[in-house]
């Protein structure tokens, strides 16, 4: 942590501004290096940018402020920002000495001891010229729908992350982990595949607003832009290609069962609680008394129980089982808002897909356990 | 887990009330041994008890039934208290089938598989019939305000617990790690002098009233029993002695000091991110002003604060430094109520005691840190 010459800097600046930017860019922060634990602070013309990095994803924000003398400094990110979280809701004056970032507001004074700027890394520069707009609230809930079925196994990193695959008019965004997979389908072409990395579309769920605000993506080779206006978030992308998953998601299916989607939920979760260690539950199918069969055995003892339905079945007379992981299950219904589901079940692997009713533009895939041998 | 002969038992009781009873019982399980994670289900007469313990501390809770058939069983406790839970708010049919619990209720029927009754420890019984009687929701606080000063080192066990310690009419009720101490009288006269087991009081907090229901104390030689009407608790005790705290507690003050409670945590706080490994901040007391200065520095960098009080002095027109860490002083504060405080300061050593203003009921001794050689 050695001194070095430092431009001055002064300004003022609201604690709620401040906090705010501060939250968002701590989300980039990285470990490796103390200098990535840092927040790079710059004050130029009338604003404050903040920027951050863990060398995958960068984050810079911006606010405005009286900057009196222009400058930058490079300080610890989360000492800054629980400092000036505590702070009281008031104007606060920022003020470069010796490398140290001087923090005045109200009856506090603090000295935050800064690292070397020159350390801080150089965040590369998109080329590209013809952004893909698309409104904030959209792309946050299309994210959030398929998060959390990409892989977290670091075997296959094409499928660590989110794929954005135009086709037509629209864009389907993916994502799976070889066992389950879910597909949203949004209005907005994108111009080209991509693989965004789990990780930025966690922080990018954060960050994205609720409101319609736009968002301007930009896309130049390994790189990708997100700016949406005060915030600018960029990411390296996954190199691909993404598996061709289209061809693994069944077209005919043997049985359609529409069923209340929370009786669904409530009824795994109680039969969850049974389950053995790799998750296992069966479904027993009764076409003729409309009726599913939960079931669920280990160990430590066993639980049934059994829910109404709507069954259509090309199998007459015949029950259907089905042995499932329950959390998958879960995680797809958990990502439905319909009040009802269709469980489509493919005709011999058992392949099934979840289909939120009234709603086309989301599937869910998941894939049977094998049968196991007990019971 | 082999199988034994077994009375068969059979009952119907609510699911909100064997809810209610395993959420208490649970809190007594044990991990040492498989049995010690069971709860023991009794049927007889038209009661269930619900026994559990982890030979430190045993909890019985009994609930009305429907008994058809009397008999125990002895089944995991967090796997029945899981599916319990989950149930709807219906009456549960249970029943003893080959040492298996089978639960019913609506749709949702389970077989938890039992270990042997014979194996659950016997809980010894307390030979005492004169009890102190006192509100529930007096205790539940009184312990509350000292359990946290209660040591967490092995090293010296009679600390490791609360001090109940009656004198005259009314009983003191001490905590300490030699750090700081905590002690709230109480107007309750109890028999004789104990120490109650850290854990023994964490889980009584927990289970006892918020109302004005009386709890009954028996002790006994080295155990006590809480009799709480459906739930009762029995503990062993600590051996002491308690070392004699009141000698070391000061009787002569130097300086002292009416501060805004509030204000003086909101300060702490924010001091507190700068604090350096052993959470020392400096307060300097400058009666001549009537203000204390707040100051904390490591590595990191320094903060600086400042609040207003009514300080009262016998050391004219100097500045008094004390060094504290700062948890010992924001556990004291956040234990009283009162809008305002009392840092009461000692002539010589520094020790300090704060007390609410207007509850003389409640005192909190702190030991200031050494003088460190930095700055």
């Amino acid at each position: 942590m050695h001194q070095c010459a430092q431009k001055t800097m002064k300004l003022i600046c609201s604690q709620k501004k401040l906090n705010n930017g501060l939250n968002i860019v701590e989300k980039a922060i990285g470990k490796s290096l103390p200098v990535l634990e840092c927040v790079l602070v710059s004050a130029k013309e009338d604003k404050i940018e903040l920027s951050t990095t863990n060398l995958e994803i960068s984050i810079k924000h911006q606010l405005s402020a009286q900057v009196e003398e222009e400058g930058q400094i490079v300080v610890p990110a989360k000492l800054f920002s629980d400092f000036v979280e505590k702070l009281p809701n008031k104007d606060i004056e920022l003020n470069v000495q010796k490398n140290a970032l001087e923090v005045k507001c109200g009856e506090f004074k603090a000295k935050i001891n800064g690292l070397d700027v020159n350390d801080f890394p150089v965040i590369p520069e998109i080329k590209s010229e013809s952004p893909t707009e698309i409104k904030q609230n959209i792309l946050k809930e299309t994210l959030s729908r398929v998060i959390e079925m990409a892989s977290t196994s670091e075997s296959r990193p094409e499928i660590s992350g989110v794929f954005i695959n135009p086709i037509d008019k629209s864009t389907k965004i993916v994502a799976t982990d070889s066992f389950r997979l879910a597909e949203k389908n949004i209005e907005t072409k994108f111009e080209q595949a991509i693989i965004l990395p789990r990780q930025t579309v966690q922080e990018l769920i954060k960050i994205l607003d609720n409101d319609g605000e736009k968002a301007k993506i930009f896309i130049d080779d390994n790189q990708i832009l997100f700016d949406l206006g005060e915030t600018k978030i960029k990411s390296r992308l996954i190199e691909g290609p993404y598996p061709d998953y289209q061809k693994i998601i069944p077209q005919d299916f043997e049985t359609k069962i529409t069923i209340d989607r929370q009786e669904l939920i409530d009824n795994l979760v109680v039969s969850s609680i049974f389950a053995n260690k790799i998750n296992e539950i069966k479904l027993i199918i009764d076409p003729q008394e409309s009726q599913i069969k939960i079931i669920s055995h280990s160990e430590k003892g066993k639980n049934e129980s059994c829910i109404k339905a709507e069954i259509e079945s090309k199998v007459e007379g015949e029950l259907i089982e089905i042995l499932f992981n329950y959390k998958y299950i879960l995680d797809g219904l958990n990502n439905m808002f319909s009040d009802k589901i269709i469980l489509n079940i493919a005709e011999n692997a058992h392949k099934t897909i979840i289909n939120p009713v009234g709603d086309n533009s989301y599937i869910y895939l998941i894939m049977p356990l094998a049968k196991s041998d007990s019971e």
